[in-house]
């Protein structure tokens, strides 16, 4: 495991903040789908940080180089490799790291487990930054997937106490979340920046919530047990460095709700078997049942602040105050949409890929 | 995939509610493990239905019959197998679920799915009582980790409104949990109780939520990205029927957190490295820092109740009325603790065969 | 890995010599292939023990007992579990083998290994018994693929010295292989037999070497480097006791061969691109070519002798002299045919389902 | 599968022959391990075309770039990932070969698999070139094993019908391979260099065979079944394109003995437990037992001549002659030694990292 994620497709990240490059490697995937670099590139341009101004202000060009496994815009059947150059090289910034990590940072664990020979410039492979190559396999599988009339959206579902109005579960409106700032309510995606300003200003940060939904996915997904929908995209999701909450559905709410609220009714519309409600999120036995698949992903406040902080140097064993300089990202929510989106697809793609219902008649 | 789990463990689960039996094999294991056989039928005791008086009235004898891999007392490092028998033969109590799919269940995916070849008697494959080889494989893990000092607890957070004590995210009583009722407040388990009878008397269900925590885990336990802890246990943890959420540590409230508040402090407590709060819950970056691991799980009311409500006949693409007539379990949140922990305990161990940073220092 | 194996179906194997049983689960099958459990009887015969006068007389029952997976004649989608009862109980024959390792056998790489906690009785896990759970999975899949029109069929290619005819590698005729005696030549066959009752009366035991074809697979199937039919078959025969070579198509005679006779030249013969030899068998680029796919299996003499032998005590650390006792079987050859067969079924299935081309236009 | 590698270690090999560049990562290893490039890039020297002036005139720079995973001269513990750029950009020499598939040579194969969308210049991803990062991931293994005492040397065993001497298979000398031409006797070597000679100036290839031998392997790794060494140095070795048999110890030969020639007799050396013969190959139950890991390799004749041959155009479905341009290697078995000799060692090297028993004691 580690690094790598998939049943059917097999995806590899790799990479450390300040070394030369970070990539991705995905194999498995068909020979002769099409693939839109332009529309990649669109995908990764929201992710890429700055271009809120409120976002960290390092500047960097995620365009991918593709080595292999793409010829004249489709997939060729070889893996698909693809590698975004790093441009801030390493400096002595994070010289202290190892002695002093910082509170909420994977620098006390990274030394733990890699007994002191971690790469910590940048926070290393555990960087948000490793999130771009994930992107850049998510956009692909999101092209393919939107091939077979299936859509992915996220939006900003909570900053700190201010909420973002909800897809409706049972019709939810994808095309609804806000291009700029991707809420579905712009007053309240107002609100929200002003408290990531003020969080800025304080040199704080500031949690949230993502709320994603997937639209077309047929009948029949995912499999029992440890193969479930949920499963899949639990452990992808739980990748994405920061999230510490998942739910599907009705999710949280499940818990004080009785059987007869929670269960959806069954009916017909057009011809189709739906349901009437979507407190299953699209989801029944880790099986999706065709109605739109949801989900919410908590997202920590980034540890990196400026404030003051107390930590223990690792050297004389004693309790110390940590200062972290340089200019960090106040809240890494509005970047962790399409870092939401791209996980699904790529969980959700695997499932498709990995089914084995569809061969039956395929052969 | 499927009811396939794990990296250097392989846990396998099979069997069908219905069918002559259920089992599962568990490969990977070291040779050499002391297994207490009575000490794992307690533990099988907790999930039995039934103990509580508030659970289904259907008796199980859930006793596994080990067929290869346990000699002496000891695992003998071939593949360990054990299957539970099934008592109640197949009836015809379930003719019609493959025509009118009851909600909430995963009747109508699995029709989807399987094309009508599913065994649909009881649930068949998708059946609450797949848990019971789940809790074998996850007892014989609880009692190899207890043998490295660590301990796995689990209780009742809440049910419907009535929510219970939570465990001290630092120093927590894992002893705190009653042996009858696993709540660490008795008071408020009576309240659960009383909520649960109200609900069976209703012919409804009711959901909860379940608290799990892991005490005497070193730091350093774990992978970056789609290895980390959080995506080990919430690719088991979601194979669990009935769960849709899980959060870890702060979980869901990082959402409202600013880092200052969410980032916790290091200290040094007995020589050791140790955070003054938990909010992480003994996670950072994927590994385990050492500090308990924290986890919560939503289970949604079981879709098990006798309340009249509405489905689709899929014969004739209309809207049907339904009534799920027999004695149905109005809660499992009781019986679910048991598998959680059996479930965390899988995944733990599966982490610590599959650390890499162990071998360096073992050749 | 270990006694699992598969990329989209999962099998495991489990089960010790003279444990209670000995079983498969098998993972990851459609819903709804058809199981005819009286041609899989027939099958597992011809691998039982016995029924050519010329084997071990310990006299087994291999009839499977199907657990799950199996309804009404169909799969349903859920794991197949089958279980094989152990009618020869742990006797105090083998309690020597920890201490005084047979030549040939396992009984010192096991015991250094597991560390003497293995479960030496019969050979325990190693024992070729175990191939019957594998012979299991293989005819069904043996079933599955002829309902695609794909054969399998092996057949005695050598005992001693004595050889018997091959198959027409371009245009096999899998049906020219004897039933009572898997040879194409019976007079060879008589020879065979002959000399195997030589070995016997010797106390001895004799190897000899399998060829086995596959006819009606389509071209296209299997991967590049690691996911070659080559390597897919090379894992799981391997993984027969006793195995130990493997050769495909000229297999060893390449290394004798100009390119100018070894490439296999193309042309059309009823409308389809074949090949006028077949020395590639059946394989380009890890890939099938629609030809015939043609393997050749040398197998050991059985290690079990009753001529004196000589040994190490590791309790003295001392050589010393061994003289096994019991009736044995003196060649193992003519019953491995059957496993040689359901390997090739396991590995090829597997491919089948596994194949992504097969995805694109199915969906 | 396909491309990728491995159960604890997980190896990814990308690229096509004339894409932007070839490369692999490498994930699962552990932190602090030394790396010596210059030791590395001599190992891939021995790869390299050209050196003997025996192979391809295409000249490679074989240096791999390095993007992560390295720091300081050790490994970080974050996956490891090394590309080679391509030198020679994608020509019209290629065009045809979707048409008029080469005999022996992925060509037709890939078109089916692939619906013609797989990149056929240069054979794409099934190039021999591919080897290049195999080599790179088993050139750091290599230096892995050696500090643990683990040595890997492979030689020609046979080119035609001329055949290097072999191995002792109990006390091999490893030093005794040339370092100018792989193989222990110097004098058979010139009569395979004349006879390679010879082929080339016929436009033809030639054929043969390598032996590989590993010494100070602890007894104890690998695993019963699927996880036997066999099993898992059949699946790593079948991937290097090309090779169609693959023997361990007395190999193809045990089809022709009996028992009691090929059980090899325990006895005590130095204190240790040794076997005096190794007919074996140093595994049983696929377990290493201790003894010099002997296996061999059929390769067979580089499909690529410049002799006229018969193929068939697809597009009118009529045969049709075909004579391929260009310079190409007579014989790439002096190249593929190295590469035998790195596919060794990672599949041994994954080996020891899956080796539960190593867990028990390091906790």
């Amino acid at each position: 495991m580690s690094s790598t994620y998939g049943e059917s497709l097999k995806l590899s990240i790799f990479g450390q903040s300040h070394g030369p490059a970070i990539g991705m490697t995905l194999d498995g995937i068909p020979a002769g789908l099409a693939v839109d670099l332009e529309k990649l590139g669109k995908f990764l341009d929201r992710r890429a940080p700055g271009r809120n101004h409120i976002s960290t202000p390092r500047r960097e060009e995620d365009r991918p180089e593709f080595l292999s496994g793409i010829l004249d815009g489709r997939t060729c059947g070889a893996p698909i490799a693809a590698v975004i150059w790093n441009h801030n090289t390493r400096s002595g910034d994070y010289a202290g790291l190892k002695v002093c990590p910082r509170p909420g940072h994977a620098d006390y664990t990274a030394q733990v487990k890699y007994h002191g020979f971690q790469d910590s410039a940048g926070g290393g492979h555990f960087s948000g930054r490793l999130t771009a190559p994930l992107c850049v396999a998510g956009g692909l599988c999101l092209q393919w997937l939107e091939d077979l009339g299936i859509r992915v959206a996220a939006h900003i579902a909570k900053i700190g106490p201010v909420e973002d109005q909800s897809f409706d579960p049972v019709v939810p409106d994808l095309e609804a979340v806000g291009a700029d700032f991707p809420v579905i309510d712009p007053a309240r995606g107002d609100k929200m920046r002003q408290l990531i300003s003020q969080a800025r200003s304080k040199g704080d940060s500031v949690g949230g919530m993502i709320e994603c939904c997937v639209t077309g996915l047929p009948a029949g997904l995912g499999d029992p047990m440890f193969g479930g929908m949920e499963s899949r995209i639990g452990q992808i999701v739980y990748g994405i460095p920061a999230v510490k909450g998942l739910d599907f559905g009705a999710g949280y709410r499940v818990a004080g709700m009785y059987g007869s609220e929670n269960n959806d009714p069954y009916t017909v519309r057009e011809g189709r078997v739906v349901t009437t409600t979507n407190h299953a999120g699209g989801i029944l036995g880790g099986i999706t049942n065709g109605m739109p698949l949801i989900f919410r992903v908590a997202v920590k406040p980034t540890p990196s602040i400026s404030l003051p902080q107390t930590t223990v140097s690792l050297e004389t064993m004693e309790p110390t105050p940590l200062q972290v300089r340089g200019r960090h990202d106040p809240c890494i929510v509005p970047r962790a949409v399409p870092v939401v989106e791209a996980a699904a697809a790529i969980g959700i793609y695997d499932a498709i890929l990995s089914d084995p219902s569809r061969h039956r008649r395929a052969f």
